[in-house]
């Protein structure tokens, strides 16, 4: 492990502020911090002031480690930079999903897949917000039980598209969302395929199967914006590889990396309490049978987002907090 | 038929004023309607002016139909009360859960079990919110195809706690809900049994079995509140009993009693625009091999509660609007 690397963060949005802020508060070896932006400016970051610097092929010279925060609204800085930061030697982890499902892409919840940022062609992919949060909770199930279908409802927070969405919520600011969002709830996130299925129900499905490394897996994903900041949460339904019992199933999730179990008795997590927490929170478990249930939530800025990202990182540099 | 009848509705709170107006607007054959409550009082219910009366056991005299409003924290009047009323000759219609369940109360959504009002004691109840509407959206599917599996996760309003739900939202009061609903969502709907599930996840699974006749339905339910007004949503996943294609799916709800499809492409229904109308709103369908998956919302104060009570009455009566 060297002493400190040159990171750049392409964003300076919801989750390049969270990037910065777990970059510093996990402690990651850094020697330089650069941010980039579509223009120069000053700017606030994890409340830390950073002259930010366009993000052009040049600005790549030296770097190390990448991290393109592309959220939603904010695609094509890793389609186009990408490529060029790679050629400089740095190895980048796109929030986007240009790449996801690309085949020589490893797309990486280290929880789950940790092994597989090693085989890198110098791109990794972070997964999907909701996926992530989804993956860290049925990976204990797959590895105790196995698991054959999922069937999933989303409850995600507007911070998922980045400040706009909070700005829709707060001020109804138009043009974000089709229809209103405060005190409504909107079934429909991305667009909608020739199957129905809108593009966040796509990767729910798709991105699980991959991470996850069960091409045959079933999921059938429906995801929905509610009235929330941040923490996505998610009604979820496991057909699991055998009958089990209510304990076996807690203490798996129990015991799990990256999980927080609130779920005793009827106690639960949400979001307003999982917001600001690196953790995924798993509560209401039911089991019957082969069936298992469970809510789960998670702040989708930080394990959605960024806090997945830096530890896709970590793994990069073999370090560990 | 008659004339007209001698109603008493008996609750003032949200329900009951939702009552009245359907009565209204649905041009009920009346000869007298009465409001009672607790306490004696002037109160206004859907914009009419009343003198509500204490409901005590006289104030049935003469009834010919007493409804029941019976909503969450208003338990106990129906118990008390509705034998006094059926022994002065009404007919109740309980939209409260105490009865329900009762093998000898037929427990009625008029476009799925019409015919079962008419095989009473006296009593008929009405289903759970979070039931009727769905029931409504499984019925055409189980005629056409039939069901076997069902599994939903709900997004349920605060107006079915009532006023109390209202300001729980609005003023932050407290002691309402567990947590904080503006802004956060909640699974925890009702209390929570030996098996993990609530009651409300657990009317869902037996009321639907009940009212559909089909002891052997599997449903799974997951109940969640979140920081909406009016109008309870629902992601449905059903496992049909033969494979279908996505037009036939749709034709068998576009047609059906009680449903408002508007789901065609990527439209969708949603709680603003479902508030205030009795229908049930039915969008996002996708169907692959034998599962149908699709989005219903309705006004959990109409067709969940006064709408199919007084679709109930219209039955007893055989008036039909």
């Amino acid at each position: 492990m060297r002493e400190g690397y040159t990171v750049a963060v392409v964003g300076a949005g919801l989750v390049g502020d969270r990037i910065v802020a777990e970059l510093r508060r996990r402690d990651f070896p850094l020697k330089e911090l650069r941010v980039l932006a579509r223009t120069a400016r000053r700017a606030t970051l994890a409340g830390e002031e950073f002259e930010v610097g366009v993000a052009e092929p040049e600005a790549f010279d030296g770097v190390d480690i990448a991290f393109f925060a592309g959220t939603e609204g904010e695609k094509g800085a890793a389609v186009q930079l990408a490529g060029e930061a790679i050629s400089r030697g740095a190895v980048v982890i796109d929030n986007g999903s240009d790449f996801r499902m690309d085949p020589e892409v490893p797309l990486v919840v280290p929880e789950v897949n940790a092994g597989a940022a090693k085989d890198h062609n110098g791109l990794i992919a972070n997964g999907n917000c909701s996926t992530i949060q989804m993956v860290v909770t049925l990976a204990p199930l797959a590895r105790e039980f196995g698991i054959e279908k999922v069937i999933v409802s989303t409850y995600q927070a507007v911070s998922g598209s980045g400040r706009g969405g909070v700005e829709a919520l707060e001020d109804g600011r138009e043009g974000v969302y089709p229809k209103p969002i405060d005190r409504n709830a909107i079934p429909l996130i991305g667009g909608v395929g020739d199957d129905g299925y809108t593009s966040e129900e796509t990767k729910m499905r798709l991105e699980t199967r991959k991470i996850m490394g069960l091409p045959d897996l079933e999921v059938f994903a429906t995801a929905v914006r509610i009235p929330v900041h941040t923490g996505h949460s998610e009604s979820v339904y496991v057909e699991l590889g055998r009958e089990a019992t209510l304990d076996e199933v807690v203490e798996a999730l129990r015991s799990a990396p990256g999980v927080t179990f609130s779920g005793d008795a009827d106690d639960f997590p949400t979001p307003l309490e999982a917001a600001g927490d690196p953790n995924t929170f798993v509560g209401r478990v039911r089991v019957e049978g082969n069936v298992a249930q469970y809510w789960c939530v998670s702040d989708n800025l930080l394990k959605g987002a960024a806090t997945n990202a830096v530890q896709i990182a970590e793994e990069l540099v073999g370090v560990r907090v």
